[in-house]
C-alpha cells in the first residue's frame, strides 16, 4: 500500500492528467451492505437480430442497408452530433461588450462514425478473442490515418500503416471535406451507459475543435515534460510497474492499471509502455498486444460481478491536426469508466456532491486493482452456455 | 434568439463560471422519437413510513432515534464521507521524487449532515408552499452561520442573522471541532440521481478543503472582477433580464434562468439580483423570495413531464473560511442539474463522448427555458389527488 493510513482516512488525490483533485472516502465501504447476490447473467441475445440496425444486411433508420460485412463496418452516424457542412456563424468578439464575454459561442463541424466490432449481434469484446479484436484496431488505425492533416508529423507512419494493414472495404471511410482537429474513439456499453443497441460497436466523433478533456491532458503532459524533461505517462508506467499496487495486468507492450486518481469504482487505464503517440505508431505485434489488453479488461470486468459489465471507454492520442511538439507530447492510452460499485445492480452515482463540489469515490484504487487482479481466467459465462 | 443560426448548427458554448466549453447539437433533437407518452404519476407514498430512517420518531441504522420534529431535522450522517477526527497523514513533498509528483494525496476532514425538509414522508419541495420552505432556508442559514471562522468577513451578518431567525431545536448543530473551509449544501432527488430515500431531505458536507467546483468558480469570478471591475454574475443577471431568452421566472430578489452554458437538458440557475455573498446576507423578505424561487423551479420541473422530476441541486456561496476579497467575490446562486430529456423516462446520458472528450447537449438552453416558462401554474398532481 502507498501509505497504510490511506486505507482508512478521507483524503484527496490529484489527477495529474486533468490537473484536478477528487475525494476518496475508504471507510465508507464499511457501510452495512445487504450484498445483493445476483445470479450470474447469461447471454440471451440471438447472434443475428432482424430488427437490429447494425446487423449485417439490415436496413437502417434512414433507409440505407448494411453490407453483409464480416467483422467491422463503418458508416456515418445517421444522427450525427456534428456535421461537415452547416450554415456559417461568425460570432462577434467585441471585448468591451458584456454579451461577448458571457454569451460566447463558436461553430463546430465534424463527422461522426459508428463502427461495429463484429457481425455477431451477441458478441462483446469479452466474448471475442484478441485475434478477433485485431480487425477493430486495424480499422481504428486506418480511419485515424486517413484523417491526418497534410502537414501532420505522423504522416510518414500513417502512410506506412496504410500500406501494411489490409484494407477492409466495409471499414474504410473517405477523407473529411475540411481538415478536422480531433478524433475521439469511444464505446458506450450497456443500458446503464446510455447504449440503446447491444450489438457491439463504438463511435468515432471527429471535430474541428480540440475537446476539453484531451485538451486538458495535453496541457498537463506538456507542462510535466517541460518541468522534468520526461513524459508524464512514461514516468507513471515505470512507477506502477515498480509499486505493483495498482497494476492489474501487463504484457510486453501495455500495462493495465487502476490509476492512482481513478474516479469510477473500477476505472482502469491501458497505457503503452513505450512512447506511442497514436494508433499509427503501433506495429503488428503491438496491435495484437493492445487487443489482448482490451480483451483482458473486458473479460475481467464481466467476471468481477458475473454480469455483462457496463462502461464507457475512450482512446486518447495525438490530435488529427497538430504541431510536432503536440504529437511528441501525446502518449497513447485508453480509459475505461465503469459505473458498477458492489454488484451487477449496485452502481456508484456521481451526483450531488460530485457535480456541485468534487468527485468522490469509496473503495480505493488499490482495493479495486486487487479485485481485478483476482478475476482473470476464463469468461464466467462460458461455463454457463 | 441569440443568433437564429444557433438553433440549427453545432456549436460550442463557454461556461464563464468554470472556464470550460461544451458542445451543443440542436439539430439532434430532430431524431425520430416515438415520444413515450407517460401517464401522469401520482404520489403514492404514505405521509408517514414506519420503516423510513428520516421520519419523525423513527430509529436510524446506528440506533439513534429521530425526535418528533415538525419541519427540519439535522443530524450528522451515520456514514459520513468525511470525519472530523482521523489518523494524521503527512504526505512527503519531495519535488525531485516522481512519486511525489504522480501519487499525490492530501488528508481531508469535515462533517456531513443530513437535513430533512419536512416531517411528511411524501412531501417534495414542489408540494410544499414557499412559507413551508422558509424553515429549510432558515436552518441552512443558521448552520452556515454557526460554522464561519472567527475572523470571517461575514461574522457581523452571521451574528445578526442568528439573533433574528428563530431557533429550531431539531435544526441546530454544534460548531465544528476544527475550523473547516467549505460547506456544500446539496440535494439528490429521485432514484435516477442516486437517492435511496424519498423522504425530502438534503445533505450538507463541510470539509477542510475548498472543493474543485466552487474553487474553479471563485477563480473565474475573481478574474472577471479584476478584468472588468464588475461581478460576473451581476453582469449576467442584467444581461438575462434584458434579453429574456433564457429567463424562466423572476421575483424582486431572484432570477431563474436556463444558463447560456447549461449542460443538463433542463438545467437552471437561481441567482440573486443584488450582490448576496452567502445565505447570511439574505434578509427575511429575501429568504421568503428565495423559497418562492426554489418552489417555482421544483413545481415547474414536476409539471414539465407530469412526474416527480429527479435532479441534483446545490448552493454556491462564500467559503466558511475566507478572505475579505474572496467573500466579496462570491455571488450567491443555486444550480439544478436534472437528467430528464424528453419524458419521464427518457433521460440524457452524459457518457462516452461527454466523459472522454467534452460535455454535449441536444436541445438549446433557449428551447428549454421556453418550455419551463410554459409550465407554471398549479402542481399537475394536485388535480389527480
Ligand atoms: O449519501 P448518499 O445519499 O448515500 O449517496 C448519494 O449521494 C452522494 C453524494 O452526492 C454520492 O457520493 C453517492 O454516490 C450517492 O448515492
Ligand atoms: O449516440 P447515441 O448512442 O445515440 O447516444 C449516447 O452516446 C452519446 C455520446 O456519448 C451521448 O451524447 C448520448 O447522450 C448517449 O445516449
Amino acid at each position: 500500500m502507498p501509505d497504510e493510513v490511506l486505507n482508512d482516512i478521507s483524503h484527496r488525490r490529484y489527477n495529474p492528467l486533468t490537473g484536478s483533485w477528487l475525494l476518496v472516502s475508504p471507510h465508507r465501504t464499511k457501510r452495512p451492505w445487504q450484498g445483493a447476490q445476483e445470479t450470474p447473467s447469461k447471454n440471451t441475445l440471438p447472434s443475428y437480430d432482424p430488427k437490429c440496425y447494425l446487423c449485417p444486411g439490415n436496413k437502417r433508420a434512414q433507409g440505407d442497408s448494411n453490407p453483409p460485412y464480416e467483422n467491422t463496418f463503418a458508416f456515418v452516424n445517421d444522427y450525427s452530433a456534428v456535421k461537415e457542412t452547416q450554415q456559417d456563424y461568425h460570432p462577434e468578439t467585441n471585448k468591451d461588450n458584456v454579451a461577448s464575454l458571457l454569451l460566447q459561442a463558436r461553430p463546430v463541424t465534424g463527422r461522426c462514425y459508428v463502427l461495429t466490432f463484429s457481425a455477431k449481434h451477441d458478441a462483446t469484446l469479452a466474448d471475442m478473442t484478441p485475434e478477433e479484436i485485431v480487425p477493430v484496431i486495424n480499422t481504428w488505425t486506418r480511419i485515424y490515418a486517413s484523417h491526418l492533416s497534410p502537414s501532420h508529423p505522423l504522416n510518414g507512419q500513417a502512410a506506412y500503416v496504410l500500406s501494411t494493414i489490409p484494407e477492409n472495404p466495409d471499414g474504410e471511410v473517405t477523407p473529411p471535406k475540411h481538415q478536422l482537429k480531433n478524433m475521439q474513439i469511444f464505446e458506450n456499453k450497456g443500458a446503464a451507459m446510455g447504449c440503446s443497441n447491444p450489438h457491439p460497436h463504438c463511435q468515432i466523433w471527429t471535430t474541428s475543435t480540440l475537446p476539453e478533456e484531451p485538451g486538458k491532458e495535453l496541457v498537463n503532459m506538456r507542462k510535466y515534460k517541460s518541468d522534468t524533461g520526461r513524459h508524464l505517462l512514461g514516468d507513471y508506467v515505470k512507477l506502477e510497474l515498480e509499486k505493483k499496487e495498482r497494476l492489474v495486468w501487463e504484457n510486453g507492450s501495455f500495462v493495465v492499471v487502476c490509476p492512482w486518481w481513478a474516479l469510477w469504482p473500477f476505472e482502469v487505464l491501458i497505457i503503452s509502455k513505450r512512447h506511442v503517440r497514436a494508433l499509427v505508431d503501433l506495429d503488428d505485434k503491438e496491435r495484437l498486444e493492445f487487443a489482448q489488453a482490451v480483451q483482458e479488461v473486458a473479460r475481467r470486468y464481466d467476471n468481477l460481478f458475473e454480469t455483462n459489465f457496463p462502461y464507457s471507454s475512450g482512446i486518447h492520442q495525438a490530435p488529427l491536426d497538430c504541431t510536432e511538439e503536440e504529437a511528441e507530447t501525446s502518449w497513447f492510452h485508453m480509459h475505461f469508466y465503469p459505473p458498477l460499485l458492489r454488484s451487477a445492480t449496485v452502481k456508484k452515482f456521481l451526483v450531488g456532491y460530485e457535480l456541485m463540489a468534487e468527485p468522490q469515490r469509496d473503495i480505493t484504487p488499490e482495493q479495486a486493482a486487487a479485485k481485478l487482479r483476482d478475476c482473470g481466467g476464463e469468461l464466467y459465462r462460458k461455463s454457463l452456455q
